[in-house]
């Protein structure tokens, strides 16, 4: 069990709940890495004993991770995050597509308002280069509603990109009925769409199984589910239907170039078989953990408004609320104080200033987007863990409204 | 001292001369890199105490790493790989001068062509872009030639890019020399050149100053000088004058979006700081390892032909020699069975057949460039070993020599 756990954890004091932005580091994991780190020595394009090791510890995380999602290992890709890997599977695919001729102007990418900024930064550069981008519209759940799917999909969309887990406010999308949505469109247009899913927050609650999903490649990122930074896996359908963004040697496929960064990588395998093993009864446990946070946040904050989706279609893991009139950026240094860790929206987005985009986007209220919380929950978080937190916010806002009493 | 050495180095009973492919860890930059795995658990971006305390440990390593090349912190960017590290620093730099109003068709580019392949793979896609790609010749050392340099200088020349030392010939380039030539063209055509020097193979033993070498961006591995693979560093003049090459959160001064790889970001900057803090002595012990080795070379095999420079403009690690009309190939794998970890190139070049391009461009002779090997020394290289590295390479080719007579 200790071995499951990181060495954080076990001797940390802390509440941590911001899972989503990066998790401990597991034992197990650990232990890969250190075995690695310490007795590999070689470059994995070598063909001496050092060089074949390295490459024998690739290939083997390789088909660890292919054997966990049920894949082949050629299947899998290695990246240098979990960005890279969104990047390398969207921009990558366009810029076969232009090899074989199509041109910029004639290609239609389909993404939401409310994806990670891995995504949402990519837009500029693709209009930048004469790319055509739609927004399909989510309603106030963040859900991807099917008749603006619909409505989107033309002849020339070459790509839908969408969050499998909403990071900010972890809406689970319905894969399923969208991809066949775009199937049946397919047929119809006789054309072809790549369906690129952003599956960061995913492998410690829901599967990540190609063909059951349906989508034609899956951006993992191992450092938020228990494994290492700076690595980052793909789950890839067609090799062929990528080019690389980088350019170097002849490393992942020809897809990714640079010397493998084989601890991370022997790490990355131990950390997504772990999560993905039990990810329904780990899903399970949190989502009660979850429940009662829901429910004694009601209790004790009958201002809370939580943002997002229904139980049924959240990520176990994220409660995401609002907290109307209150500064949250400050309650979140507050409860830090306090010693709970806590965000206010994806890291990524940037710390400090600014209200968060999705929510905005969700229920168009700028008071309830400026004042978000989001709790993200680990395996290991107890409901007196959650009951602690609670409790520290809520005097945090018995103070604050005390002292906006004073200022009147 | 064992702090300063790798725990494999000093279990291993192998003969390890592929530094130039791969460095063993030291322990010191193991033992940074595991206190981080194991305590440190948060997103440099988030606000609390974890991710504070990451953001810590990167501003850190930064500042270790400008002191040990006097530069600023904000002179230092993380990246996620050596190959990286020259695509940023190229790539970037011309999409910035495209984004600011530039053709790419008004853009000429020079570099060699005895480059490393994370250079040498970025040309095509130049010219994809419509770049103008010139080539500056070389003499048979590898080194550069002035009168070369002078005349492909032109009033579009907008960036100059070469290895700093060559990975498989070790030919140290007169940096000086060569960017006096650059400035002065400068003055002349009243426009601006930015010189990007790849430096993977320099930080042991050459200084990598940017003042000192009056170059605009130095690219760094750590895992070709003790650190860690899945991390890369660029040392940059001027931040302003690079775009992002991947697009996401605003990392790196909004150059290099993704989650930081803070234990790898710990372990570059302790690797880099022993590097460079006694470069000199190193180089010198080194020097007089290899200057033993040629002699005992030309004593056991007077067929051997040595590819590359002369001593002085030489990596003070680097052998490279031919064994015309044997297959290298085999010798290495011959080499790797007696214990000795040798290669016949780059290991970016790939594994396996071909000749090396870069003794094919310096003598143009193939039967020299498909018989290449490439000793590459560490600072713990041993006289015996050296002997013993030759020693078994003599039976080899007496052994072969043997199986042709046999076979006439």
């Amino acid at each position: 069990m200790i071995f499951f756990m990181s060495l954080w954890s076990i001797l940390s004091r802390r509440i941590y709940l911001d899972h989503a932005a990066a998790t401990p580091l597991r034992m197990r994991v650990f232990l890969a890495m250190a075995f690695v780190l310490l007795k590999n020595v070689g470059n994995a394009s070598a063909v001496h004993t050092e060089g074949r090791s390295a490459r024998q510890i690739v290939t083997k995380a390789r088909i660890k991770i292919a054997t966990t999602f049920g894949v082949k290992p050629t299947n899998i890709l290695f990246t240098g995050s979990g960005t890279e890997s969104n990047n390398l599977s969207i921009l990558g695919y366009l810029e076969q597509l232009h090899k074989s001729g199509l041109k910029y102007e004639e290609m239609e990418v389909i993404t939401t308002r409310i994806e990670h900024p891995s995504i949402t930064a990519l837009i500029p550069e693709l209009k930048r280069r004469g790319v055509v981008v739609k927004f399909v519209e989510v309603d106030q759940f963040g859900l991807i509603t099917r008749g603006s799917l619909i409505n989107v999909l033309s002849k020339q969309t070459v790509l839908l990109t969408f969050a499998y887990a909403n990071s900010e406010v972890g809406t689970v999308q319905p894969v399923h009925a969208l991809v066949r949505i775009v199937r049946e469109h397919q047929k119809v247009a006789g054309t072809f769409v790549q369906i690129h899913l952003d599956a960061a927050q995913a492998p410690l609650w829901l599967p990540c199984s190609l063909s059951q999903l349906g989508v034609d490649s899956i951006a993992l990122d191992t450092g938020k589910c228990g494994g290492p930074k700076g690595v980052g896996v793909i789950i890839l359908r067609d090799i062929a239907s990528l080019s690389p963004i980088i350019y170097g040697g002849g490393q992942e496929s020809n897809l990714r170039p640079g010397t493998e960064n084989v601890p991370a990588i022997a790490g990355a395998a131990v950390a997504l078989a772990i999560a993905a093993a039990k990810h329904q009864e780990r899903a399970k446990i949190v989502a009660s953990i979850n429940k009662f946070a829901q429910a004694y946040l009601k209790e004790k904050l009958s201002q809370a408004v939580i943002n997002g989706p229904r139980q049924e279609d959240r990520l176990p893991n994220n409660l995401n609320f609002s907290l109307p009139g209150f500064d949250t950026e400050y309650a979140v240094i507050w409860l830090d104080k306090q010693g709970v860790a806590a965000s206010t929206k994806s890291a990524c987005a940037g710390a400090g200033g600014g209200m968060s985009q999705v929510v905005l986007a969700l229920c168009n209220d700028q008071s309830r987007a400026k004042s978000t919380i989001r709790f993200s929950f680990g395996e290991d978080t107890t409901r007196r863990e959650v009951k602690k937190a609670i409790d520290v916010l809520t005097k945090y806002c018995a103070k604050m409204v005390t002292i906006d009493q004073v200022g009147d």
